[in-house]
């Protein structure tokens, strides 16, 4: 058996603040496939609110266990598990499983499609990686090295991978090449920047106007930022007459919209593809006809939670290990802000930009 | 020699009615390997009177003959000529010749990214086909079946070129599968229905809201189209629901941008591509966040000019003769209206639309 769980529970969607609460679950048993996992550290990501509000398209049934991702210590396992042993660390990878699939009968698409006019079915269920002991099938789990620092491993894959992955899935961008991108201080931001860097990809960012813009292009550049502008810098006719020495970038990935779509979309080259990841200021991505026609840019979009449930999610652990690497190698790095288990709601409410600007909060258990 | 030639000529870019001026250029030598035809017919397309306009991204040098596609009879050919003779239909070949290239250094794209933030330079020289004699090398031309209505010859290039290529370049459709589009009403989208129609393709339409609307409806069923509908019957909560035996699109085609262009995105199944080639409206494309990530759909553009000037463009005159064989088998049908040559400016008025709503004009020499 287990140890009982103490963990984050939500039994009605709405607002996480209100609907989450700690309880402790009764402890369960280790079959023989199980391994039985004491969690160290998880993070409280955007989607895991979202789906805790209920306005993600494919959410666990509730009740439910929050988190997504997360790192954890084998504490016990089953007679016939031989790939971990107690001591080894462990991250949930793919973090979610069960069946993500497109339909085509729109019958069965009512749900999903109210929130995003798609056709997602069924529930995914999440690990629920916010809480104390997970007891999950030896498949589930992928051994990492313990060398790595806690608060990387636990949030590794959302943000990381994601911008791995959108590095390398559209367009082939070779050394000497460039991208272009907004949200450049967000996490996957932050990646982008130093895994397009070591590649010898040259990097565009577009970050917010506000104050401390200029600390935040310095840190930015500290990491291998190219070139930085604030919104404002790019109230000019022709947005490329500010690169110097940085090709017209042939990539632009996009997670805010509006205003901020549009300067990315004015530094691609002809032929060149957006992919929108995010959208953070709430607002659509505009197009002009003429972007289309005589400049040839194609949009597309990027979500890592269906990525993950396709074929091509086989190579997904070695790319974990790859940017394990990275960390470990002082290659990749981002700010994190640990939160006891115990002060939950504080990390919640600072994840929920309650209480200003934050960095990312990762519960340490 | 060559007869002296009748020609549309402008030797400044403005408003077509007033910078376009009919007069006689003088006889020019037919080399050994040219090939000289008297025009039958030409018509005048939006993009011949952008180019006029100026407007257009890519446009011959001024002082130059309107008209880019057309169909004329051989008159005569120099001594080296084999290919052709006179009595001969030809068409040009594709019609533009010279080079489109897109370029990396910004310093060399000011004129075309004021225009449309684009990197085409140079000028590509059009045939000039307003004119009742060309001579030009016998590469340009292209010989056709006589046996095809004149105006059809004339006019296969520019819009039903471009409804076969969009059908085929961007997602493989299959029989039984759908399309969406709007503009549905324009010669691209009833060539989209009638070529799409008899490869067991699907259409889903959707039109202006205006007088004589049902009328429009009934002639475009009549053509082979599944669904038509009015923007306005498509403000519902699930644009979806109103299909009946039509599976949902994969591929979607927008010419007019603005609602319209949503209301062809909200059609698109999940994963879908919308190709734009036009933004009648002058509004542009606006697209949701969700669309992007949750949705999976791509957006790209379709310009033939560029299409023309690829590689690919070694297939156009295969491309061409299937589609008049089309046109002979009563497969492939739409309205134009002749204007006598003589009678350029009322034809050149009704296309500029300042005469109500018309046929596409096609000059009768």
């Amino acid at each position: 058996m287990s140890p009982p769980s103490k963990a984050v529970v939500y039994d009605r969607e709405g607002a996480p603040e209100t609907v989450t609460k700690v309880i402790e679950l009764p402890a369960v048993e280790v079959k023989e496939n199980d391994v039985c996992v004491k969690m160290l550290a998880a993070p409280i990501n955007p989607s895991d609110i979202n789906r805790i509000q209920g306005v993600y398209p494919v959410r666990p049934q509730v009740p439910a266990v929050g988190g997504y991702e997360g790192v954890g210590e084998v504490y016990s396992v089953g007679s016939a598990v031989t790939g971990v042993a107690p001591g080894d660390w462990v991250i949930p990878s793919p973090p979610s499983f069960g069946y993500l699939r497109s339909i085509d009968d729109r019958n069965q698409s009512v749900t999903f499609s109210v929130l995003c006019n798609c056709n997602y079915v069924g529930n995914l269920p999440c690990i629920g990686t916010w809480q104390t002991y997970i007891v999950k099938d030896q498949s589930v789990w992928h051994k990492i090295n313990k060398d790595t620092p806690m608060e990387y491993a636990a949030t590794i894959t959302v943000n990381p991978l994601s911008a791995l992955r959108m590095l390398e899935d559209f367009t082939t961008i070779n050394s000497g090449d460039s991208i272009v991108q907004n949200g450049a201080t967000s996490i996957v931001g932050q990646c982008i920047i130093q895994i397009a860097r070591f590649r010898g990809i040259h990097s565009i960012n577009i970050i917010r106007d506000r104050a401390g813009s200029d600390e935040a292009k310095e840190k930015l550049k500290k990491i291998g930022a190219d070139e930085v502008f604030t919104e404002s810098q790019l109230e000019v006719k022709n947005v490329k007459s500010l690169l110097t020495n940085v090709p017209e970038p042939a990539l632009g990935f996009n997670c805010v919209g509006g205003n901020s779509a549009s300067l990315v979309l004015k530094f691609l080259r002809q032929g060149g593809t957006m992919v929108t990841y995010g959208g953070m200021s709430k607002k659509p991505v505009t197009v002009s006809t003429s972007s289309f026609i005589f400049k040839d840019l194609s949009l597309k979009g990027f979500w890592l939670q269906k990525w993950m449930s396709s074929d091509k999610a086989i190579e997904c652990r070695t790319m974990i290990d790859y940017l394990l690497c990275l960390v470990r190698e002082g290659k990749l790095k981002y700010e994190l802000e640990l939160v006891p288990f115990n002060n939950f709601q504080v990390g919640l409410s600072k994840a929920l930009g309650l209480q200003g600007s934050h960095p990312k909060q990762v519960i340490k258990f």
